[in-house]
Formats: C-alpha cells, sequence, structure tokens
C-alpha cells in the first residue's frame, strides 16, 4: 500500500452528542474541538443544523462553526437536514455540509419524516443555492447514503436502489456521495462491494468519505477494507461516544484513537499526534463523567518503540 | 475473494483461563467444550501441559483432551512447553500440539526460562519423540512465532532474525509455523509482511494459522488481511476472555463471535451455527461470572435477515 495521506474527519460532536441524553456544555465542546485540532485532525464536524427542540444536545452548533472557522487548516463540517439548515450552516462559515438520506424509505419516513423524492428536491433546493454564493463563501456538498449497507428496520437494501439514489443526488448537485453504515451492518465484502457499485453509478470520483459504526466490533475492518478500496476520508468519533443507544455497552462510530492508531502503525499518513489526541480523550471525559467511553488503544497504550509510546515495557504471556 | 472454507480455533479454555486468577471448574469447561463443538467450531486448544503449579487454571487439561476427543469431528489442541509437555499431550489423544517460541529473546527467558538454542533443542527432541509414534496417534506439530509483531520487552524484532527462527522450527521437525500477536503489536500491514516474510523462510506452506489479540482494537482488522493473505486457520477466544492482564478493559484474544460474525457476513464459510455460538456465552458468563466477556455482536445481535437473525428491528439514527 502506498503511504497514502488519508483524512480524518471527527464526528463525535455531532454523531456522538446526538445519541447521549447529556447535553455538553459549549465550553467543553469548544475545548475539545481546539485540542483535536492541534492534536493534527484536520476535520471537525461539529454539530447538526437541526431544531434545537429535537436535538438540544447540538443546539449550539452555530456558536461552534464559528469558533471552529478560527483555527487555521481545519475543514468545519456539519450536517444539515434540509435547504433552513444549509442556509444557516453557510451564514455561520460551514466548509463542508452533509445532507443525510436514507436509502431505506422506511428508515427515512422514520427519521426525517421524508420520501425518497422529499430529500432529492430538497437536495436540489440546496444545490440551487449554493449556486447563488460566491465561491470563497460556498461549502463543499455532500450527499450522504444513511442505512446503505442495510436499515434495521427493512433489512438489506437493493443494489439497484443504492445505485439510482447516488446517482439522483449528484444529478441533484451535489459535489460528492458520502456513505453511512447507520446501522453497524457493514462488513468488509460489503464495503468493497457498495463502494464499487455507488462509483460506477455516480461517477469514480463521486466517493471519497465512509462513515462507520464499530456496532459489531467490524469497524477497523471495514475501515481496513474502505480504505484498500481508494476511500481517504473516514469518520470516527472520539471514545466511540455515543455508544448505540438500542445496544448497551455496544460502541458507535468507529474510535478515533484505534483508528488513527491503526493507520499510523501501517505507515498512512493522517497528520494526527497519537499522544496528543489520547489526551483530548480527557477533556471528553471529565466533560462527560457518566458517559461509557470506547476504545482500546487508550487502555493498552502504545507499543514499546512506537513514536511517542512511554518507555517501560510489560512482560505478558503468549 | 472465494468462498474459502476458515478454520476457526478457539483458545479461550487455554489463552483465555490462564490470564485470569479465577479456576474455572472442570464440569463448566466440558460444558463449554462440548457446546461450543456443537455449535460448529472444529478445532480447541483445550489447555496447556504445564506444571500445574505454574498455571493452576489449566491443571485439567489431561481430562479436558480425553473428554474432547469423544466428540467427532473436532480437532483437540494443547499447548506444550517442552517434550514432558508432548509426552503428557500424546498420552492424553491430543490431535495437535503448538509449541511456543518466542522470536524475543528477552521474553522467551522471561516466560520460558529458555534462550532460543534451548527452545529449538526441545523442538528437535519433540519432533524425535513424534517420530517413533504410529501415524494414527501422532498429533500435528505446530511451532509458534510469539511476539511476532512486536515485544513489550525488546520492541520490533529484526526481520532476519524472525526468518531465522521459522526457518530452524521447520528444520528441527515442526510441521507448521503459527503467527501469534502475543502483545496486540500487530496491524494489517505487518500481518501481511510477517506472513509474506515466513512463508519465504519456512516454505510457502509451512503458514496457515494466526493468533492475534484484540489488545489495541485492531484485531478483526488483522484477521482479514491475514485471511487476504491466505491464512486458514484463526485463533479466537470466546468473549475476548482473559482481557490484557496489563490494561483494564482491553481485550484479549480476538472475539470469536465477532469474528465468526465478520466471516459469516462475508460469505466465508467456517461452519459455525451463530445463533448457537452465542448461546456459549452464557455458560461461559454462568461459570465465571466476575469476568469481564468482550465482543460487540452479542451485544447488538445479528442485523436484521442475518441467517439466525432474532425478527424485530429497531430504529436508528444516522
Amino acid at each position: 500500500m502506498s503511504a497514502a495521506r488519508i483524512l480524518i474527519s471527527e464526528v463525535g460532536l455531532r454523531d456522538g452528542l446526538q445519541s447521549i441524553a447529556t447535553v455538553m456544555p459549549t465550553p467543553a465542546k469548544l475545548a475539545w474541538i481546539a485540542a483535536e485540532a492541534a492534536a493534527g485532525v484536520r476535520e471537525i464536524e461539529v454539530g447538526s443544523f437541526v431544531p434545537p427542540k429535537l436535538l438540544p444536545q447540538l443546539a449550539d452548533t452555530r456558536e461552534l462553526v464559528r469558533f471552529a472557522r478560527t483555527i487555521a487548516g481545519l475543514t468545519v463540517a456539519a450536517l444539515v437536514p434540509n435547504l433552513r439548515g444549509a442556509q444557516a450552516a453557510v451564514e455561520a462559515g460551514a466548509h463542508k455540509i452533509t445532507l443525510p438520506l436514507s436509502v431505506s424509505e422506511t428508515h427515512s419516513l422514520r427519521n426525517l419524516r421524508r420520501d425518497h423524492a422529499q430529500v432529492l428536491e430538497e437536495a436540489r433546493s440546496i444545490a440551487a443555492f449554493l449556486r447563488t454564493l460566491p465561491a470563497e463563501r460556498r461549502p463543499h456538498f455532500e450527499g450522504s447514503l444513511s442505512t446503505v449497507f442495510g436499515c434495521t428496520l427493512e433489512g438489506a437494501i437493493p443494489e439497484g436502489q443504492i445505485a439510482r439514489l447516488a446517482e439522483a443526488l449528484m444529478a441533484a448537485g451535489c459535489d460528492e456521495i458520502g456513505l453511512a453504515d447507520t446501522t453497524g451492518y457493514a462488513d468488509p465484502a460489503a464495503v468493497r462491494r457498495v463502494i464499487r457499485l455507488v462509483r460506477a453509478a455516480a461517477g469514480a470520483g463521486a466517493v471519497s468519505g465512509i462513515h462507520l459504526h464499530n456496532t459489531r466490533g467490524l469497524g477497523l475492518a471495514n475501515a481496513l477494507a474502505a480504505i484498500e478500496e481508494g476511500i481517504t476520508t473516514l469518520d470516527s468519533s472520539l471514545g466511540g461516544l455515543g455508544g448505540c443507544p438500542f445496544a448497551p455497552g455496544a460502541s458507535g462510530n468507529i474510535v478515533t484513537e484505534d483508528l488513527c492508531f491503526m493507520l499510523a502503525a501501517m505507515g498512512l499518513e493522517t497528520g494526527v499526534d497519537l499522544p496528543a489526541l489520547l489526551k483530548v480523550r480527557e477533556i471528553v471525559a471529565a466533560a462527560l463523567p457518566d458517559e461509557e467511553l470506547y476504545g482500546f488503544t487508550p487502555l493498552a497504550g502504545l507499543p514499546l518503540g512506537f513514536p511517542g509510546a512511554v518507555a517501560g515495557g510489560r512482560a505478558s504471556r503468549r
């Protein structure tokens, strides 16, 4: 494998925090963003422009975007459910916006209260709005295919439907298609298959990012398969924050710390300083003392001789 | 990837139980072996022929081998530290014996109280003993390169040293070389590199099995890389039993349940009935109420539509 440069997109502030009941105080979020950017993470999804009534945990997204924009070199991302959210994101200054489209229409109706045609119409409205903006204020527009590896309500989604929706999102004016394993159903073979399928439908350059969960423990194996397929942006969450709300003890997003350790060990460049990243976890743990954090590298520490590892070995058996 | 047949070698009764202080009662071990074999696992390492004074948790290994041999179709494996252990294993009727050789000489001296030359001499003695046996009583003889992905005492091990020791084990009379990530230091790129290195040194057919830990969360990604390199036997432990004695909360061996789910999802044949396997966990949990069990698939359940999954979906967000 070549020494490719992989972009870690931290989504804990959005996907992690929206999945827990506790509302993290804004100052703690600002400290988290600043520390993780300082550790070398170059993209952070800081929140979602949904009505605060729906997700009070993310009510300060506007403020977070404004702050994060002041950090040099950081790409500031936000989720938007509709045109109104996209307008708010642009007003705050987001560099990247992501509109989710659930390939499971049942899931789409249940979560966004919109069918596929309505979400695609929203994508067209957003794209039309973005075209009115000067280039320097125009964010990158990702359409994200959620539940693309299967849905807890519908099970597996027909490949033709996935391909059709990917094509439709690009036709609606998205710059890029994201793939999201919302349900933790993915496996390495499915990751390869879906990436190839969506590239064939939406264009070889249309897919660069993937959003994986570790619900069944396969998250990093899936990440490996994605990287080997040429994916260069990986969403992950510090401490796997958020867990799986329907399976106590099961992890949420793939864990930023373990992912960064894997990539560094493989010689893939992320720009992340691992010891500094491991310290960011302390900020999150202190601000959310009742939430479980996941990840094994923080517990086990870095291998002896690894850059930044604390010296001093421990004996172990076979 | 072809629909290859992968052999799961359950090592929880040996590597899991030797890592915890609690001694599992023999009847519980027998129930575990019987249930996991009934769930379709075709190889189980039931214990280790070390002096009971050193590992009282494994003092009943002889009895377990004798029992496990009565299960049709099951390969009964045991660890042996020396000739005396190999003789005891043969007497009990083991089908496969594994002699560990730590490629880190510091680790070898610390754990086996033997340097490389002494372990190789032991391998020669064992091979000579095995040659005296009639074919039907002669077990398969694996020499396992432990700490092959790095050592907590020495750090990375020079590739030339690994190659030399692999070659020496085959020359000593081993049938096969195993690779063991004793310390949880492996990453997918290292897995590929070491497999190729050892095959080049010891023969293309000399390496078919790998023993991985999940200490830093990379276990299944490493397993995926190994399978893609043509490895067909994977050690794993039910519930990741044993943990990492030096990192509380960090997992031990890769988790049999998550591994089997990954392989089944990828369409790789293991012969394991997943719902039946998940029930074996209850036996282990009941017998070891104070020990932490790992694995995410048991918590999250099988995906909707997956063979054997319980019907009924749960809603989830992106």
